[in-house]
Parts: structure tokens; C-alpha cells; sequence
């Protein structure tokens, strides 16, 4: 049985903030759902959810930027510029998803799943073993 | 009134679909819908729709692997890599959508849009205007 993988957010590296929420807000048209810092990580992050189903989450556009140079998203920046930076997925068992991944040659970038201050379990697949793309999996 | 701007796709370009099917499908359990070649593009095609919202489409995850060397998407792969390469986001009205998004400074990589063989109406902002990201318009 094929497990449960919903689009959860797409973010995309700004080093503007202001500026790029106007941008996908009136340009787009992509109603903002708000704005805040998040000082553990070093970045300013706001979320524009897509329209879709409302029943579930709306995946959401997250555009990011790093508030501070010594974290990995802003020497990240740092090197690529702006743009896409990683696609975030939502799973119910992020261990039974995180075993399922690992036996089809997905490494990640901690061993274990991190936590954040919400309480969502995350960890990041290695982009190498994803064919180039950065994919988080989120369990909330 | 907001628009409503629905995603419809991420592509990632790939080096080697087949391979990259097994590991979106084996590894994150996205079910394939199908693929197939676009040869007016030089392009061979995956979708792998993420469980969602079945009365609308669900939005997808679009492989994309270059099969001839002379076109843009392959030029942008033997510099970039495999990767995120753009959002594809669904809207009612593309004359529109390009009227308000210009009105706020984006500029498209052409100036009407174009038609893809299923009649799909498309254009791409360009990333310049648009914080480093590519961004795909669809009137389906």
C-alpha cells in the first residue's frame, strides 16, 4: 500500500523578504498567511498557502530569508543566490517513511529526526540520493 | 478579490527518468500516474501526483529528462545539474494573471503565452523578476 505523501510547502530562498511577499502576494495574487522570525534557525520565514484543499493543509509557497551569515541556508545563499531551495513533504510515520526511503538508497542529513519548537518531526533526505532535489519530510 | 492560484506542478530535472521514477516511487511511495516523450520539447516525462485533493488535481511532482542536447532545459542541466528547476501554479485567467503580474514588475520569458499539443495555455516568469525562481503559469 502506497503510504500517504502530501505536498506540505515549497521553499524558496529570498534576500528580501518584504519585497518578495509583496511580489507573490500582489504580483501572484497568493494570499499571505503571516510572517515571523524563527531566531533558533537565523531566518524570517512566511508562508503563502496555494489554493487547494482546505480540508487538509494547502501546500504553501515558504519564502525564507536568513536573518544571520553563519547558518547553512544563508551560506546556501550565499553560493546558489536566490530560488528554490528545497520541497517539503508531509508523511503520518516520518520512521516508517524515513526506513522506507533508506532501503531505496536515501541517506539524510541527521541520523535521527530533528524537532521543532511546534513540535513537527523533520529530517532532510541527502540531495544526492534524491537525483538533486533537497527534500524535507515532515511528520506534524 | 484574490485570484485563485492552484499548484499544478514541481519539476525536477533528472539525468535519468527510469532511475528517477524507481526512487520517487520505491522511495517516498508517490504512485506514478504515467510518462511518456514530448518530443516538440526534447523531453521524456514523469508525474507522480502527491495525495491531495482529488476533486481539484492534486499537484504533482513532474520528472523531466532532457533527450536531445540542443535544447534550453538541457543547457540549463549541464550547467545547473539535476534539481528543482520551477513551479508550475494553475490560474482561471492567464491573460490576467500576466496583466496584474506584470503590473507588479514581472517580465516573461515570452510575450504572449504559448500552447502546449493538449491546448494548455503556459508562460514563464522569469526569474529575475520573480526572487530567483522560475515560475510557470497554466490555463488548462
Amino acid at each position: 500500500m502506497m503510504p500517504k505523501v502530501t505536498l506540505h510547502h515549497i521553499a524558496l530562498m529570498v534576500a528580501d523578504l518584504d519585497a518578495a511577499i509583496a511580489f507573490y502576494r500582489d504580483a501572484l495574487g497568493i494570499a499571505l498567511e503571516g510572517a515571523h522570525d524563527v531566531d533558533a534557525e537565523g531566518v524570517r520565514v512566511a508562508f503563502l498557502p496555494l489554493h487547494g484543499d482546505y480540508a487538509n493543509r494547502p501546500p504553501a509557497i515558504e519564502l525564507v530569508q536568513p536573518t544571520r551569515l553563519d547558518t547553512g541556508v544563508a551560506k546556501w545563499m550565499a553560493t546558489h543566490g536566490q530560488g528554490m531551495h528545497h520541497i517539503c513533504v508531509q508523511v503520518d510515520d516520518i520512521d516508517a517513511a524515513m526506513k522506507r526511503a533508506s532501503e531505496h538508497g536515501a541517506t539524510f542529513t541527521s541520523a535521527e529526526p530533528g524537532r521543532k519548537s511546534d513540535g513537527t518531526r523533520y529530517v532532510f533526505i541527502h540531495p544526492k540520493t534524491a537525483f538533486g532535489a533537497l527534500i524535507e519530510l515532515v511528520q506534524t
